[in-house]
């Protein structure tokens, strides 16, 4: 297990790992106040939804770290602050949401309840995050035999969430169940995720990691080097449609063409029902920069045009399986899909 | 036409672009003396077979710019010092070895007349290869109509050779034929030859390019963007298989997926009759740091292990054609490349 961060109950402040200095330095930092917390998730020194909302959940509670007047209005201030930092992340919003409430449910109690009740949640969100890494690793590794190779692209693992991650969770998993797996990873261009974090993360926990370009997959593909190929999901359709980091799609014809097995894994909130297939999810597209001065110096020249698709689409026909903490799903996914399917509030 | 170097008849000295400045800058060096071209050759600001070995018959030339006690001499002298600048281009030997020849043939000659007939040697071997590339890119082109869009990986273009290329040599031949082709181009990792030279080469020449990481090219095709994808080689063995730079094999997979031609364009002299099959190619692998620090800094962690295989073989049954300066050669390979095998001395 790869946590980004970890409560310090002595000093009663957050120890938290700066991914921003990584593969090449391990740091952590010492979070005291939320006001650090806000600048470590604004400057991406913690990354990936789930940490973000684990992240932001124990800024509240540093609100009670210092004497305040009023401390259910340092909790409301702190909360009101916290959301300005990542626009977009679901996790943020919904680990606030929950701060929020139990704060409203104890308006009456004491600094030191009020702050106790506060860890009790943001430990609980943290736990429940671990809970489901944690099943989708068992999950995952049901798929696996001992002596596998493993192909895995861009990072889906412990640092992005509260430590063992999706994608990676059955490969993070595998040393302290005793299997033994081994990974090639993909660098992932052109933002290098694999190189930066996903080969780390892998080295860190003992699996023996092989970094590659993207083009070499093919080629390890052919020779008979790569058992199973397993990565995550940003989004995926009613039907099965994965949409993915870029490079995703290939990697699945690849393995289609190798007769390799090609794994999705991902909890059920990646699912969206009311995305009917792959074809209607919109692609996003990232700055030409990320491409042509991809680690501070300029490869390509200004006069060339630029695609930068965040990701792709990978049809449901290629996907030999989907990884949930509910188990594995297999083919016809709309209707074993559907069948998991929470009910409506 | 992008050549890489031009004679310049009025200051008898060579003009040579400096590729290592590519693609922020087109810096152009005086050559004026054996030594520099040496230098030129040595730190790769000429590289690819073909242009090093025009490179080095004009560096001949300039031994005989300065006065010299001996001429004949210091032609002698200067052919073994070229003859050290790089280990193994056969380009290279191939160049000075006519170039010995020529001054063999003139003992007694004065210096005048003895720089005038090794100048219209090295002119011989720029306008043979000049030639070839001619041949590669009109025979390409016919392989194109009007409107495509052509995919491409790592650079086999114009200042490789002395002016059009290989697998370039269509789409940089298209805008003077009045042919309206566009380009997708490959980043190519580690190196990033596509976006270094030839997003730059084919910019240059006015030919609209994309470029792409290596990982996107799955999608694109996907998208239904790609017409057909032409690539070089570095060795094409006697029944077809074709070894070229790491990731084409991938990308004869991704075409063959969805169903768009995968041409290869070489010489014949590519063609290795004595290797029966791509698997007795041997595949070098070259150094990690390419991938780990490839773009300059530090990208991934000290404990990976890295696989850096420099090339990889993509067998004869996903190539739809191979196009020689002799014309397009089609499948059955074995039989079809014998035929054009030029008759044992």
């Amino acid at each position: 297990m790869i946590p980004p961060l970890h409560w310090n109950e002595e000093a009663g402040r957050v120890d938290l790992l700066d991914q921003t200095r990584l593969p090449v330095e391990e740091r952590w930092l010492d979070i005291e106040t939320p006001e650090q917390m806000a600048e470590a998730i604004r400057m991406l020194r913690v990354r990936g939804a789930p940490a973000i909302g684990i992240a932001a959940a124990y800024g509240v509670v540093l609100a009670l770290r210092e004497p305040s007047a009023d401390p259910h209005e340092a909790v409301r201030e702190t909360i009101a602050m916290l959301a300005t930092t990542r626009p977009t992340a679901v996790n943020l919003f919904y680990a606030l949401d929950r701060m929020r409430r139990v704060a409203d449910a104890h308006q009456g109690a004491s600094k030191e309840v009020l702050r106790e009740r506060l860890l009790d949640e943001a430990h609980a969100i943290n736990q429940e995050d671990q809970e489901a890494g944690r099943k989708l690793g068992e999950h995952g590794l049901s798929l696996f035999q001992d002596g596998m190779t493993i192909l895995t692209h861009c990072h889906a693992g412990g640092v992005a969430t509260s430590g063992y991650g999706t994608a990676l969770a059955p490969l993070l998993m595998a040393p302290e169940r005793g299997v033994a797996l081994q990974a090639f990873v993909d660098e992932t261009r052109p933002l290098l995720q694999g190189s930066r974090i996903t080969a780390w993360e892998l080295t860190q926990v003992g699996v023996p990691a092989t970094l590659i370009t993207d083009s070499m997959a093919g080629h390890v593909m052919q020779q008979g080097r790569i058992d199973a190929v397993i990565v995550g999901a940003d989004r995926i359709a009613a039907n099965g449609d994965v949409a993915n980091k870029i490079g995703t799609y290939a990697l699945a014809v690849l393995a289609n063409a190798h007769k390799i097995p090609f794994y999705v894994s991902a909890p059920l909130s990646t699912v969206d029902f009311d995305t009917a297939m792959g074809k209607d999810i919109v692609i996003e597209e990232r700055d030409r920069q990320e491409v042509t001065h991809g680690f501070g110096r300029q490869t390509a020249p200004e006069a060339v045009t630029v695609y930068n698709p965040a990701f792709d689409v990978t049809p449901a026909h290629l996907v030999t399986a989907i990884v949930t903490e509910h188990g594995v799903v297999s083919p016809p996914y709309k209707a074993n899909l559907a069948a998991l399917r929470p009910p409506l509030p």
